[in-house]
């Protein structure tokens, strides 16, 4: 019988590397002080007698919905687009502002819709913003992965909650390398894009409308129990997709030989439900906006530049920061140097407590994002920490079965310091170069104390109002 | 600081036990003594010089075999089975030892083949033995799940290792419920079969002859990443298959509706890859047959009355001994005592590492078998104390992308005690029930000692040969 040391450590490593060095068993317990000058807020807001409901509320709202894909059709139909209007990934931006890949994303967009001939003409139209407009996705209930960049003539998923009839929609996923939402926009890219508006968008569509709503939430369900974490890997779930219509589609009367194309190019692109699982995601987090006194997390994008989040509590207010560079696993020749910063809507998966948030359940995803098998458990068992919930639908089989990691909580984020972890594909920094590799970020912590003080603030105002009320 | 004692308990799970009930930390060492009379064989054995390099061998040659699925065609062809043929699973059996469900798929086959209008009137055929035989896949380079019964007009999978040329089978999977491999044979189940011979089994066959070969032993190691474990679960594995095939289904030519239908009844079959990874680990083992000196399982089968082995260095012997009834879950209103014991070819899943020795990597699946997730992942891990080596195709992603473990050693077996981890459905008992649940099961232990005595005898006779030879 032996009778070894054990120290319990908590917070800084350096005192656990220490004894572990002198080969002692620690565990190891994470702890951090409140994020610097947050105190005074997490007060407030602990304060705040709507917050416990509110944020229960919202997690409800959140779990509740469930989303079907109803229809596949063009952004000028669906989001009444007009020539010139092209959505982006993330929080607003200014072209002067854009980044390499925004900016490339954009370019072939305008070369897409016809505006100009060439892609490179496009940089002065969009700097004269002579008949041209941007908006972020997000306002117009879409997400669009990367750049995120849709024009009028792109094909949509249409996804739906039945309970309320509220869509929301995503473009078509093109497949990985040189893709327009990596920012590239050469002629292969353009070519991709016309063919899936010609012949993928409407095989979809007809195949959609014929074999009915496919159930993207249940399909979301069955992917965790399959490797699949539905940011960086949608492998199952694009089979699973390609399952549910490929009858459909056989039977659609289009040309054997389109249907044969688009079974192959779906089939050979497993990031294709990506596009389905983002609106999917944002489907039930909308369910959560504007709820008083909610500290829940209902958005988390990035446009390339600045990474962008928005609160249940807070309405359509975007608390921004600068994109961090992803740290990961690169192509090629390709480096960190290389690397665009953060770019992208498809954190709504993280916000939603799949992608990063659910890599345990996915481990195989850390020979594409980096990271060892035992951070990716660790990863989803940290993200608890920062959560209201798990989600009753969605779990996670090697964790015993326990819900994903669910409404990252402001007021969590900040008393421990935590960020949220998110997975993703990295563009290359300079337009037209494309993706350069997949890894590991985080959004720039400050953003989540000025949350923070949004919702003190709100709480505060309440607060005086319901005085002022209980003095007349 | 805190000093807990601390215990490490090897062998006898009672200690522990006790110790842990104190709440005391117990590690518990998987240690059993040799199985009882094993120990002079088990000193033969270890003395043989050919050993290690044999076991070494057989693991290089199975670890070698790429399985290709090659074709689709009926047995009468591939097998050149003749009218009144039937092949079963599992060792050598008669029909008057046949169990239930045996029974029934035979009495099934031998209506579908034409040889009696009705099912029951089978039985009386099979009795009198008139114009029928029985003999094992095995036998035939065939493996067959459950009942297994092959007859002619059945559409079989032809795998192939495109270095040796040598071939495998395996008749097509039909689902789920009422279906012949589990014994029943009502007119929805003979209803089903010739539509498989009719529409399924060319259908495939035109997809594969034009899209070439598919690789089963890679979609084995993706699957193995994606939550299957290619004996009870075989979703992504059935997914990719679809995914692989359905372009050149849609070209085939044939029928539109037919094709929609075939890729709904795979599509809804999650089972339906199982009858492709049996027959590429059956061509996996074969390339370790013959090998003088070797201890390694080249087969475990189950006809549903007797468990069978045989080894790579014991020719064509089976050692058998009763078949064992699952311990799991049951559908419905079924319960233990409606089981039949354990029956099929399936565990050549667990032989060659994948299946019950791979859980670990499915831990979904104890939703369908029973047990717990931790119990999943202790399984593969087992496992490795009775098998020889780590596949490097087939990996787990959560035990850190280890191989899975291979090869079992009748050796260890009998030194450690512990006997191979097989998950299975269960069969009624009854001709005629079909499926009544899945569960957990080992071999009858007996077996490895007696395969055990076998491989010493064999030892001993040749190095008696070689004593011989050098006193000359």
């Amino acid at each position: 019988m032996s009778s070894p040391s054990r120290v319990v450590n908590v917070g800084a490593d350096m005192f656990a590397d220490a004894i572990a060095d002198q080969a002692t068993e620690v565990q190891r317990v994470d702890w951090r002080p409140p994020m610097v000058g947050t105190e005074a807020d997490l007060a407030t807001v602990a304060g705040d007698p709507l917050r416990r409901d509110a944020n229960a509320e919202a997690l409800k709202a959140m779990f509740a919905v469930q989303a079907l894909l109803v229809d596949v059709a063009p952004a000028s139909e669906v989001l009444d687009l007009k020539p010139g209007e092209f959505l982006h990934a993330g929080p607003p931006i200014a072209w002067a502002d854009a980044s390499g890949p925004m900016r490339g994303a954009l370019m072939g967009a305008a070369s897409l819709e016809g505006l100009v001939e060439d892609p490179e003409d496009a940089a002065a139209l969009f700097e004269s913003g002579a008949g041209v407009s941007l908006d972020p996705c997000h306002h117009h209930q879409t997400v669009g992965p990367m750049a995120g960049v849709v024009s009028p003539s792109m094909w949509m998923f249409v996804l739906e909650d039945p309970a309320s009839g509220r869509r929301t929609y995503c473009s078509l996923n093109e497949g990985l390398g040189k893709v327009l939402r990596y920012g590239a926009y050469g002629p292969e890219v353009l070519e991709r894009l016309r063919w899936m508006t010609a012949v993928l968008g409407p095989l979809l569509q007809t195949a959609v409308r014929q074999s009915g709503p496919v159930d993207a939430t249940g399909i979301l369900t069955q992917m965790l129990q399959m490797g699949d974490e539905a940011h960086n890997r949608n492998r199952a779930g694009t089979l699973m997709l390609l399952r549910d219509l490929s009858p459909a589609m056989v039977t659609s009367e289009l040309a054997s030989s389109d249907i044969a194309d688009s079974l192959r190019f779906v089939g050979g692109n497993d990031h294709f439900f990506l596009n389905v699982a983002m609106p999917a995601c944002k489907l039930a987090l909308d369910a959560a906006r504007g709820i008083d006194g909610s500290t829940m997390v209902v958005a988390m994008a990035r446009n390339g530049t600045e990474f962008g989040i928005q609160t249940a509590g807070t309405g359509d207010t975007w608390f921004t920061g600068p994109a961090q560079v992803a740290d990961g696993l690169f192509l090629g020749d390709y480096g960190p140097e290389d690397a665009n910063p953060d770019i992208g809507d498809s954190a709504i998966t993280e916000t939603a407590g799949i992608g990063g948030f659910a890599m345990a359940t996915a481990p195989a995803i850390v020979r594409l994002v980096g990271g060892s098998v035992s951070d990716a458990l660790a990863t989803t068992r940290r993200m608890h920490e920062i959560t209201l919930g798990e989600n009753p639908r969605w779990s996670v089989p090697v964790l015993d079965f326990r819900g994903v990691p669910s409404g990252i909580d402001v007021t969590r984020v900040c008393r421990t310091g935590i960020l949220p972890q998110i997975n993703t594909g990295m563009a290359g920094r300079v337009a037209g170069v494309g993706q350069v590799g997949a890894g590991l970020v985080t959004p720039p912590a400050e953003i989540f104390p000025e949350a923070l003080a949004a919702l003190a603030s709100a709480t505060r105002s309440r607060l005086t109002v319901e005085l002022g009320l209980s003095d007349r």
